[in-house]
């Protein structure tokens, strides 16, 4: 099939490799001013992956038209944009696959909403999500996604053509709770890497354990199905966000905690702005969230924000 | 209050030190043939911890009449022998803690069922479950961890006296699935271990998301709540078990799989045995425990069999 992937960073490329090794027909397109495309064209290398010369690699946003499947994966405050730009060239039948985990900040809105704003009658939206690094896939080690849409079709179409011996893909039947897990989980990254940097690693059980207990809460809250939490979107990916030294959100929360140097903000850094509005909206308590916001945005002491988080004690556990 | 730990591994002297700290008149039992004890006997170190005096050390068993509350940390084939030898003391009106994860294989049966054939009707018995490492909590590293028994009071009782800065305790509310979940995180850190070392460690977050899930459907299968396993006594455990170094359960499946020497046989192993029985009892499909127990005791291939448990590929994730 032809496929444009939109957004070059760690992710997009992968997902460009990937699936031209998978046989599809693969454009990899970054903005002119991206370094990291910039990289691309002159070597095909981002010190991750090296890309085949199969895949076409464009600044041209209007090469988009010529896709059956188009794949997203930018940072989510900037997708609205995106899509303005994009609704220039009145894209229409296309499949869309968010490859990326975030809210809007601005609206509070999920991915999948801000995409149905600017989505003609005939195209669809599927949200890719789950466990696995980069590294470890290019190195052959395969790993477990999940795929979710509102339609079965769109879910059959992409299922079909994207599995593979390196990902093997489960349909995903709550697009709400799907996409609630693959945003909320890099706040619990953050929380991770905070306790990493204050020498609290061990605290990461109860982490995992409190953690997704107040996420599913939210989920329902929202009408989505409590149980994703413990699913792939969300649960399935703390080895990778929780404990793993690849990830980001880990790390940030890692050196904010310790003061130290960070190259660049991490997505949980924004998706927690956007849980504490939900948090509202829907009265859900979520004092782990809450926790993570004080401390980013209040200047709250962490030490005492994560303690007080396990201390809440003689009580009952659900 | 009065307090008898028996056995004198490396819980049950972590136990006795840390109930000492709290303030209680503590005895720690072993063996007369304990290599533990003599070390404690000559020492009161065991490479862990030291051992203030104010801990009574015995080797004599009739001493355990004189306890309120008889903590019981041994091996979990082992506790029925123990408390057969114990019935010659008529012990009465005591508060028994179970501090130890397993099932008896030869039965079936819970450990809490095993107690109660051998209990007068004045006597209780409950569970301490939960994450942390005697290593992390000797540090002054908190850490909460969950209580659970048939009868409130005994749950008061012991939270009541047992809570301190170091670990906080929640009310556990389901007996059968809090015991369940002890017991299987040692099968999912030897399963864990396997992937370690096979070089499959990412996808450690399919196998938490998987694991929790099966050992979910076995506790509402025996009669308890299926959302225990995402408590501390089973996903909560799962720091320690799953990613840490220093898990016994996590090691053991390691060298297991890389053919090299184990010093013994990690609880895990024991339990697989039992928790197959269940599975068939309740017919409870458990895929991740049978595939451990195929590798363990059927001589199956492990990269095969640990590889297909995330091959079942195009269904439904719930």
């Amino acid at each position: 099939m032809k496929i444009t992937v939109l957004g070059c960073g760690r992710w997009g490329s992968f997902i460009a490799w990937y699936l031209d090794r998978r046989g599809h027909e693969v454009s990899l397109y970054g903005r002119e001013t991206s370094r990291n495309m910039a990289r691309f064209l002159e070597t095909r290398d981002n010190g991750l992956l090296t890309l085949p010369e199969s895949i076409t690699l464009t600044t041209d946003l209007s090469k988009t038209r010529e896709a059956e499947i188009v794949i997203i994966s930018v940072n989510s405050q900037g997708l609205r944009s995106l899509m303005e730009e994009l609704s220039a060239y009145e894209l229409k039948n296309k499949t869309y696959v968010l490859c990326m985990k975030g809210m809007e900040i601005s609206t509070g809105k999920r991915l999948t909403e801000v995409m149905e704003e600017f989505m003609d009658i005939n195209s669809n939206v599927a949200v890719w999500l789950g466990p696995g690094h980069v590294q470890e896939f290019y190195r052959g080690i395969p790993n477990c996604m999940v795929i979710d849409a509102k339609e079965e079709e769109t879910k059959d179409l992409l299922i079909q053509a994207f599995s593979s011996d390196l990902i093997r893909f489960y349909y995903g039947n709550d697009l709400i709770g799907n996409e609630i897990g693959g945003a909320t989980k890099n706040i619990i990254g953050i929380a991770a890497g905070m306790l990493d940097g204050l020498g609290l690693s061990s605290l990461k059980g109860a982490l995992m354990s409190r953690g997704t207990r107040e996420i599913s809460r939210l989920m329902e809250a929202m009408g989505g199905n409590g149980i994703s939490a413990y699913g792939l979107c969300h649960l399935g990916d703390y080895e990778a966000t929780v404990f793993s030294k690849y990830s980001h959100n880990r790390m940030f929360g890692e050196l904010f905690v310790k003061k130290e140097d960070y190259d660049s903000l991490a997505e949980g850094y924004y998706t927690v702005m956007a849980i504490m509005k939900l948090s509202r909206k829907y009265h859900v308590d979520l004092p782990i969230c809450s926790a993570v916001y004080e401390v980013l945005f209040e200047g709250k002491e962490p030490k005492e924000s994560l303690n007080r988080l396990f201390v809440r004690s003689l009580k009952e556990e659900f």
